[in-house]
């Protein structure tokens, strides 16, 4: 990880820890949403969230609302999907998932109120910044679309009601799209809509947020094969009984296709100019993952 | 049940069949999702909405898309509540709960999904009408609080986790505030807040909706010890575990109560004209289910 990230990334961490630390949440509410918005991650969607912002001249700093907001649902998701009627996992994030060490009623709980201030925060952060071009409605309508249910919660649906039928090539990149990409596209947009962005140039953005989604969650998929916990910091091999990519395509064929998709997500922003450059790094570094 | 009531609670049954029937929801979502939403419930939350946009010169018309959020923001705290992990309830609404139906995976996710659209509803609500005094980020913020955990996921997990230990009134109240009052109070802002209500008589709606949320949730508990599931749709006697106003005060102190809550919201609102006559007629509504 170069420096930009590593920086961002810092950046997105204390952030979180400065909210978690003043939620005002209840006793038995307070130490899972904790853990949950502080827990060791990579921060990709935050770091998305800036990376689109800066390529349109705002600052860091002022989009860490909106950063933390899209690793708030990103947790969230996290903390659903590990349930024990969902994927039932072990492990999250080197920890124990947030059930079993907190239990089922109070992960769940947090999970919505994660989702819920996330909310919040993108309202903040919009309120700040105020962009003329993108009034409050289109960018918060871009969130709701991308978790409801036509995004990840879809995604997550068809997954878990997908699991031992034969699934084909549309079906997968349905789920995918959604569970991994919507969040991509949105994290990417709302970023550069804070920043006035045209309309264009954020259609490019899109389109690239979209593969790079695709491309991250294959990468995810061969990691899941080749990768093990203790690195990982998450169950692996929980995808056996599951369709993905690598089952379709084969390790090899995963990685040249999560490949294909990185060369498609730069081409969709080639003509953004040297401030998009922390998101093709960011590219980069989703295709270095299994290179 | 008077006219008015019955006329708006129609006008909201038929916004949320119209919803229901339109959420491009994929095949294992949408089923769960369309029986959370269109099952028969009270719609006070609704009503409230309606009512105090009404008493500032809204048409209800206008107001549905606000209305029906704040029912899916209930709806979804229902599904949620009714869980194997928290009430373990069988039947909600007349009908079995949603967990038993569909799974409890779908449960979750629907629930969640049921939150999330509340944020488009409000959003799409407030652009509409477009209420000059209250800009979009402070309508959502009261939704936002409302939910969040120092909203009705606190009341729950704070519920949840006091039982069968000694509460005290302070406690109950506590609970109680956050999970049905917080709402009520968030529903009624909202709806008088599209009308570009003062502040003034937005602070008395407010103390108006906080007394008569509390006095719903007693109203509740007394029907939950002398109701019978076949009038009231859902498991009763799930309170015989938790302390409850009833068990601190006695049936007829409970209704006592109740009754001064009522009086207390009423007095909130004694200046707001005869405009606010449905916000009046809704807390004798409150109050005369126990009497």
């Amino acid at each position: 990880m170069n420096e930009y990230f590593a920086a961002r990334r810092a950046l997105i961490d204390d952030y979180l820890a400065k909210l978690a630390s003043r939620t005002g949440a209840p006793r038995p509410l307070a130490p899972p949403i904790t853990r949950a918005m502080t827990s060791a991650g990579k921060r990709v969607r935050g770091i998305l969230v800036l990376a689109a912002g800066e390529s349109v001249g705002v600052k860091p700093e002022k989009l860490l609302d909106a950063a933390a907001a899209m690793e708030l649902i990103h947790a969230s998701s996290l903390v659903l999907d590990d349930l024990p009627a969902m994927d039932d996992a072990q492990l999250r994030r080197g920890a124990p998932t947030l059930h079993r060490e907190f239990g089922e009623d109070l992960a769940i709980l947090s999970a919505v109120a994660l989702l819920n201030h996330s909310y919040g925060l993108v309202v903040k952060s919009h309120a700040a910044l105020n962009p003329r071009q993108w009034p409050m409605a289109q960018v918060l309508k871009r969130v709701v679309d991308a978790v409801g249910w036509d995004g990840t919660i879809a995604g997550e649906a068809v997954d878990l009601h997908s699991e031992g039928s034969t699934l084909d090539f549309d079906t997968l990149e349905f789920i995918h799209s959604r569970k991994t990409g919507a969040l991509f596209v949105a994290a990417a947009a709302i970023g550069a809509m804070m920043g006035n962005v045209s309309p264009a140039a954020l259609g490019r953005i899109e389109v690239f947020a979209k593969n790079l989604g695709l491309a991250f969650q294959i990468t995810d998929d061969v990691l899941d094969v080749t990768g093990s916990p203790e690195v990982l910091g998450k169950d692996v091999g929980k995808d056996a009984q599951r369709l993905t990519f690598v089952k379709l395509a084969g390790v090899d064929g995963a990685r040249k296709l999560s490949e294909e998709l990185v060369e498609t997500s730069l081409a969709a922003i080639a003509n953004l100019g040297p401030a998009a450059k922390p998101l093709r790094d960011l590219a980069l570094l989703v295709r270095d993952r299994v290179s």
